[in-house]
C-alpha cells in the first residue's frame, strides 16, 4: 500500500485506467482525486495501485496590506468567530478550512474601508456547530467591551450552521444602540458563486446605519442584487446550501440592502440608533434541552433530563403543540421542577394549546405556549430566563414577553 | 365556588361587570367563556363569582343518510383513523373532538357518492399525535388487505399533526398497484373555512385516478381552487394553522386537482396504477430515535439511547449535517450497535458531509449520509430499515437505495 495522504498528487490505476490528481478527503474505502479538469473522482480501492508523483507543500502565506485610518468614517468592531466567510479552500485538499483573520477579510474586500474604519478581533475559529453557551457569554461579553469603548458598530463574522442560536442568545444577553450584524457566507471566497463580499459589504451598510440591536444580514434572492437584514430572533436557516438559506420567519424582514449602492430600504419597523442604553445580562443557564417530538416517542427521556439536574425542556411538537397523551403525566411531575415550553415543528405559525383537549390538557399540566417562537430561540431563551432567575413564576413571565422581538402578538406574514 | 362545568351556560360578575355565556376549556385559575356574540372572553377568578345558570344537556344524534351503491363507479375503501377531517367543534364547549366515521363524512359531503362506491373502516379514534409503529403497522395491513379483496383505491383519514409521518411510514411498508390517499382538513367542519369537503373531494379523485403509491392530498392555495398532490415520502406540514400547511420539500408536487372540475393536472412523473405489484412489507423497530442538534448539546444523550438497546438514531444536524465535534468519539464507539443516519435540520437541500471537516470525520465515525430526505422520513425509513434486516450493512444500503421517491439524486426545485 503507497503512503499517501490528503494534497499529495497521486495516480491512481483501477480496472485498466489511469487517473492523476489531487486526493481529496474520503471515506477510508475509497480515494476521491481532484482531477486536473476541476472535477472530482471516487475510486473504491479494492484492486486499485495508488502511485505518489508529488507530496504535498505547506500552503504559501498570502500577502499583508496595509489599513490606514480614515478621517469621518465611522468605528466599526469586526468580531471573527470562524466559519465559511472566514475560510477558504485548502489548495491542497480542496477541504475548507477557517484561517481568515479581520485583517484578512479587508485584504480580500477593500471596499469596505470605504464604509468604516475597522478594528478586529479574533474570539474564536471554530465551526459553528461547536459553538456552546460559554461561546455566546464570551462574544456577548466581547460586543458590550466595545460599544462601552465607542465603537459605532459591531460586524460578527460567524458559521452559518449555528448563526441563529447566537443571534437569539446575543438578542437577549445585550441591549444595545448601536448595530450588531451577524454575517456568515454559504459558499468560501474561493468560489466564483461566493456570497462573502456581498454579505460582508452589505453587513457593514448595516453596522453603519440607524439599525440598533442584533440582526443576520445574508444574501436576499439569487439575482445577486440584494441582502436581507433579519430580526435576530427570528430568523434560520432553512437550506443547507443556497446563498439565500436563511430567512425571517412568521415575520418580514427588517430591510433590504441593495448591493450595488449599499442604500437600506426599511420593511418593517426596528428599534433606532441611540433609542436604548446599552445592557449586558449574560446569565444562562446550559442545562436545558430541545426535544423534538416524533409519533411513539418515549416520555422517558424527560426524566433522563430531570435526573441530570436539567432545569428546562423546549418540546418541539407536533402541529398547534402537541405531544402523545401519554407524555402528560411524565411532563406534569417534571413540571415541580423544571420549566417546559412548547414550539412548533412546522416552523411557521403559533402554538395554541387551548383548541384541542391534547392541548389543553398539556397546559394544565404547566406547559408554557411558546407563542410563535421558532424553537430554537425558545430554547435560547429559556437558557436565558434560567440564566436570570430561579423563580419557575418569573421564568413563565419571562417566556411570555417579547423582549427582542421573538414574540409577535399578531402575526405579520 | 358554584359547581360548573365546561359546556355550562353561567353568568360571572368580576368588577361590577356581568358576562353570560357557555364556559370554554381553560387553565384552572381561569374562567374562558363563549359570549352570545360569538367572541371569547378570559376572566381570572380571583374575585369572581359564578352563577350557573343552565346545565349542558348532551350532544343530539346526527341524522343518517342512505348511500346506495351505484353501479359502473370504481371501489374506494375509506378508512378512519381520526383527526380535524373525521371531526367536529362540540357544540357545548366550542373544543374540537374526533366523532366522525366514515358515514358521517359521506353524510357532510354527499357530492362523494358522485365518484365512487365507498367501504368505509374505522381504524381508530385518536389525535394524531397519539400514533405510533403500531398503528402505521395495522393501517398498512388494512391498507393491504382492502387492496387485496379488491378496492380500487385507498383514502386514509388521519390528523395533520402526524400525517406526514404516517405517509412515509405507509410509502416503506406497502408496494401499492392503486392510490392510496391521506387526506386531513386544518380546520373543523363546522367552521365556515374548513377545507375537510374540498380536501375529500379532491382526495376521492386521486384515489380514482391512475396515481398509483402513497399520497397525500390537501388544500393548494389559499384561493381555495386546487388541492395540491403530494409524494407521501417528500411533505411536510409547514404551518401550524394554515390550510396550505402541506408542502412538497426538495421537490415539486406530483400533481393538482381542480376543486371545481375534479380534474388531475400533471407536475411530476409518478408510478401509474397496475404497474407494481402489491406487496407487504411491515417490519418495523420501534427503538429509533431522532436527536436535533442544538449548540451545546451533550452528546451523552447517544449512550443513553445505547443503553436502552436502540437500534437507530437519526440525528437532526446542522447545515450540510454536522454536530459538534465533541460527538464524534461517542458516535464512533455506539456505531458498532447502532445505525447513525445524519439528516438536517434546514429543512431543505441536501446533506453533504464531504465539504467540512466535521462531515468527513462523521462519514469516518459510521455516520451515513441522510441525502435529501426529511428528517422525519429518515427517522421512518431506519424504523423500517431495521424491521427488515439486522445486517447494518444491509440497513446502510437500504438507507441509501430510493424506495418511494425518498431520495432525489438530483434537485428538480
Amino acid at each position: 500500500m503507497t503512503d499517501y495522504s490528503e494534497g499529495d498528487l497521486v495516480k491512481v490505476t483501477k480496472d485498466g485506467r489511469e487517473y492523476s490528481g489531487i486526493v481529496m478527503p474520503s471515506r477510508s474505502d475509497k480515494i476521491v482525486l481532484k482531477l486536473k479538469s476541476g472535477y472530482n473522482v471516487g475510486l473504491s480501492l479494492d484492486h486499485t495501485t495508488v502511485e505518489l508523483l508529488e507530496r504535498a507543500s505547506p500552503p504559501p502565506k498570502p500577502a499583508r496590506r496595509e489599513h490606514p485610518h480614515k478621517k469621518g468614517l465611522p468605528n466599526v468592531s469586526i468580531l471573527s468567530t470562524g466559519g465559511t466567510i472566514a475560510s477558504r479552500v485548502d489548495y491542497r485538499t480542496g477541504a475548507v478550512s477557517s484561517q481568515f483573520t479581520a485583517d484578512d477579510i479587508l485584504d480580500a474586500i477593500p471596499e469596505l474601508t470605504d464604509i468604516a474604519n475597522f478594528n478586529g478581533k479574533v474570539l474564536s475559529m471554530i465551526f459553528s456547530e461547536d459553538m456552546d453557551t460559554t461561546t455566546w457569554q464570551n462574544l456577548a461579553r466581547a460586543c458590550h467591551e466595545e460599544i462601552k469603548n465607542g465603537s459605532d458598530g459591531i460586524i460578527v463574522t460567524h458559521g452559518t450552521d449555528t448563526m441563529s442560536y447566537t443571534a437569539a442568545a446575543l438578542s437577549f444577553m445585550i441591549r444595545s444602540p448601536v448595530p450588531i450584524v451577524l454575517v456568515g457566507a454559504q459558499r468560501s471566497s474561493d468560489r466564483p458563486s461566493s456570497d462573502n463580499a456581498m454579505n460582508m459589504l452589505c453587513a457593514a451598510a448595516v453596522a453603519t446605519s440607524d439599525m440598533a440591536g442584533v440582526t443576520v444580514v445574508m444574501h436576499g434572492e439569487t439575482s445577486d442584487d440584494f441582502c436581507h437584514v433579519h430580526r435576530g430572533t427570528k430568523v434560520r436557516k432553512l437550506h443547507t446550501s443556497m446563498r439565500t438559506a436563511f430567512q425571517s420567519v412568521n415575520v418580514a424582514p427588517i430591510a433590504r440592502v441593495d448591493y450595488a449602492t449599499r442604500s437600506i430600504t426599511k420593511i418593517t419597523d426596528y428599534p433606532k440608533r441611540g433609542e436604548l442604553e446599552l445592557r449586558l445580562a449574560d446569565g444562562i443557564e446550559p442545562r436545558c434541552a430541545l426535544l423534538k417530538f416524533y409519533p411513539g416517542m418515549a416520555p422517558d427521556i424527560i426524566d433522563y433530563y430531570r435526573e441530570k439536574g436539567y432545569r428546562g425542556i423546549v418540546l418541539e411538537g407536533t402541529g398547534l403543540g402537541h405531544v402523545s397523551t401519554k407524555w402528560i403525566p411524565t411532563i406534569k411531575k417534571a413540571a415541580k421542577e423544571m420549566a417546559f415550553v412548547m414550539a412548533s415543528q412546522c416552523i411557521n405559525g403559533r402554538i395554541c394549546d387551548r383548541v384541542y383537549s391534547t392541548g389543553i390538557d398539556l397546559l394544565k399540566a404547566g406547559v408554557i405556549e411558546g407563542e410563535d417562537m421558532l424553537p430554537e430561540v425558545a430554547l435560547v431563551k429559556l437558557m436565558w430566563a434560567l440564566g436570570q432567575t430561579r423563580d419557575m413564576g418569573e421564568v413563565k413571565k419571562i417566556m411570555c414577553t417579547d423582549y427582542a422581538g421573538e414574540i409577535q402578538w399578531r402575526s405579520t406574514v
